[in-house]
């Protein structure tokens, strides 16, 4: 960060002269912009800008870079390693108002939206096209807070994750200067990948304000199942071997029994408490029951039971809202706690013993700590289901995420498939990355040299 | 490019005592490592090194940087925008000997390979795997090079580019310094997107050594077709049907009747001389033959006719082998010339209405000008195939040939969606990415700031 003294005061003032009411330093405001849903104690910003417009956030940074005041960018707070913290104070950039659609292309598959449109309001706006956003992180995000921590979801191991799903982007970059990265054609060998250098940069680099999404077409036949297991050995050796075939599944998500009890109590499903995968197939009426078919026999070699179909969209829409809450429900399983939850991602050769040895790990733990997962892309979820004014136990979780992170990597794996590095991988993104996280740090130098986007953030 | 000069003797009298005759100042040698397949006149560098392993392009890179000595990585090659072209002189690096297929991990559908090995020596060995690697530029290029160049092909439309088949990479640093990038899970959100960065970089950020990549199974039916239109509008117009109807075609390509002509005779077909699509389907029987029937009616609907299927795997080869060859083909309508190859890429909505304006253009030129291309993406290519002792014909392709990019680019497309920019689309990317390109620089001088790497391309 810059050495030069912030003078957060003078910023805070001309803010107040441009934005008026659109800039807050009320201490609950600032307190609920200071953290995002992780167990990472709230770091308030000095103050939170409401821009709706990129002149007004290139404003904001030019203001700020001129007094050396830390910029936050920050859109519906729902990170989960501490990303939107500000540890080192300074203006909080709330993008939550700049919620325009500004094109939507059916044509062409393709749409552009300002970045603090949200994943499900986005989604509604489609769906009489016949179109969809396929990108589902489990939160109820903005779609540039998704760019930033390169986000995925259940559906990235049939349509990809934001690193496929993003054709462009404006930028507001440290200086206040405005690009636009990429474009509307399907690709492009035009210099170097700037789209893709931003997309997941945790607004270390900059701040994103609008976007360019591919999108897919709302598939002619949908079907959705659950199936039980005896062991969760089983159910991932089920994955595997689907993945394998190249069975083109939209959708393969594992629960084990504690996450299947934490969601039937929280979204009233009446699942067998067992290891269980959520499916779901897309295409025309032939190719879903050709990969239906295909998926039943190997979930029935390996011991899968009690297929249950969810032929209605109502029933479906329950099911994978039901998913999505996973978060929510682990953390309902006790009142008042906090989630340490860690995500990693190995290759799908290695994730029945990644899953193996990690449970073998969660059954010593002290607190509930359901496993949950994209597994259809080696990517999996421990939740530890922490009560915060016990130190013991934050110090307990610690210890068996890094194991569990450390086994990852050491599997050819990474220490984070979709949640980012923000506050909580820093040491982990280092010993995966090695001498990468130095040319990283060059990279960070030469695009912001005062170091005031999201300061203290990844390395 | 570092001011201090250059002290090429010192470097080539080091490098022998190192390499030997794997080092060598032959002069037919340097003229032919001073180009690619493009019009551009030879730069020969001062030397060649052809190292066999990613420590000695290490030292090769830190004799250079040590004597202010330009690098230039090569393949084979092949490049169409004068990348390799030696234009301050230097060492040019040969990874052709780096052919080393390091592992194949058939349960994840990966490997890794050393950047010298050919795109056709890693599918001869993957092929009794029942695996296949997808990205097929037209050229026997490396996969070295098709890093560097983001490059794709005829089946990116429904397997990707290389910026979505590379899983990691070994790069040299500009400072002789060896960073390992990505990994092997399939996705992963640690971090900058350094894989992304150099993909595409074109040999001005660091070497490409060792790079992993994603693979496909061999599916279990495979059916090619060729179906001719009356006018190319038809044909396009099926392509843009067929793509926005969401049929998971393999392969879409587009020919006109200049470029079935100049295919005919050079690989012995005998298509009728009209515009032209060859079509490839993957996947079960049942959805290729679904795919396949769909797509027939479309083409019928826009009066598609003889078409011819070509259900023999022999049959197939041939045919796309004469694709793949269509640019030599060009060339050989006219012995002794030169290509003046384009290659843009718009939104699918805006083909019809880019080929039509650009076929009225070519309708006007002195000289024959195939086109075709990978359509399904949008992308397409003419080949100005002009007579290198008349500097007429050069000056009036390279005026089509601006018209074309402009106006792709005006309609919301790139100047390049494969062929990179090397020398010849400089003043493109600079008219497309605009402030981008003040980043790109920025980038390009953290990471080489002595400017030795490959110096003079892209910006």
């Amino acid at each position: 960060m810059d050495k030069a003294a912030p003078q957060i005061a003078k910023v805070v003032e001309a803010l107040k002269a441009q934005f008026g009411d659109r800039v807050s330093v009320n201490d609950a405001l600032r307190e609920q912009h200071g953290r995002g849903e992780s167990w990472h104690p709230s770091a308030p910003p000095d103050a939170v800008a409401f821009p709706t417009t990129t002149d007004e956030v290139v404003a904001i940074v030019k203001l700020c870079a001129a007094h050396h005041v830390p910029i936050v960018p920050f859109g519906a707070g729902t990170s989960l390693e501490g990303q939107v913290n500000a540890i080192h104070g300074g203006v909080c950039i709330d993008l939550s108002r700049m919620i325009g659609i500004v094109a939507v292309n059916t044509a062409d598959l393709d749409c552009t939206v300002e970045a603090g449109v949200m994943r499900a309001q986005l989604n509604t706006h489609l769906r009489d096209q016949g179109l969809f956003f396929p990108v589902d992180p489990g939160a109820e995000c903005t779609i540039g807070g998704m760019v930033a921590t390169r986000a995925s979801g259940t559906n990235a191991v049939r349509y990809g994750t934001m690193r496929e799903s993003v054709l462009g982007l404006t930028m507001v970059l440290p200086d206040g200067s405005i690009i636009k990265t990429g474009g509307r054609a399907r690709k492009s060998a035009a210099g170097y990948d700037l789209t893709r250098l931003f997309i997941g940069s945790e607004g270390t680099l900059g701040i994103v304000t609008e976007v360019t999404l591919r999108l897919a077409a709302i598939p002619e036949s949908i079907a959705a199942a659950t199936v039980g297991f005896q062991s969760i050995d089983e159910a991932v050796k089920t994955v595997i071997e689907v993945i394998q075939s190249a069975i083109p599944v939209a959708r393969i998500e594992l629960m084990d029994d504690v996450a299947v009890d934490a969601v039937n109590r929280y979204s009233k499903l009446s699942l067998p408490l067992q290891p269980t995968l959520f499916l779901e197939f897309h295409g025309s009426q032939s190719s879903v029951a050709e990969n239906t078919r295909e998926v039943g026999e190997i979930a029935a070699a390996h011991g899968g039971t009690g297929f249950q179909w969810a032929d209605v969209a109502e029933d479906r829409s329950k099911l994978w809202e039901a998913r999505h809450k996973a978060y929510y429900a682990g953390l309902a399983l006790r009142p008042g706690s906090k989630g340490l939850v860690t995500d990693v991602c190995v290759p799908i050769s290695r994730l029945a013993e990644c899953i193996a040895a990690t449970k073998a790990d969660l059954a010593k733990a002290s607190m509930p700590a359901p496993l949950l997962g994209h597994v259809g892309d080696g990517n999996f979820h421990v939740c530890f289901i922490i009560d915060p004014t016990k130190p013991n136990e934050l110090h307990e979780a610690e210890h068996l995420h890094d194991r569990m992170v450390e086994r990852a990597q050491d599997m050819g794996g990474t220490c984070t498939g979709e949640h980012g590095i923000g506050l909580g991988k820093i040491a982990h993104l280092q010993r995966e990355a090695g001498e990468g996280v130095a040319l990283m740090r060059r990279i960070k130098q030469a695009i912001d040299p005062a170091g005031l986007m999201n300061p203290g953030k990844m390395f």
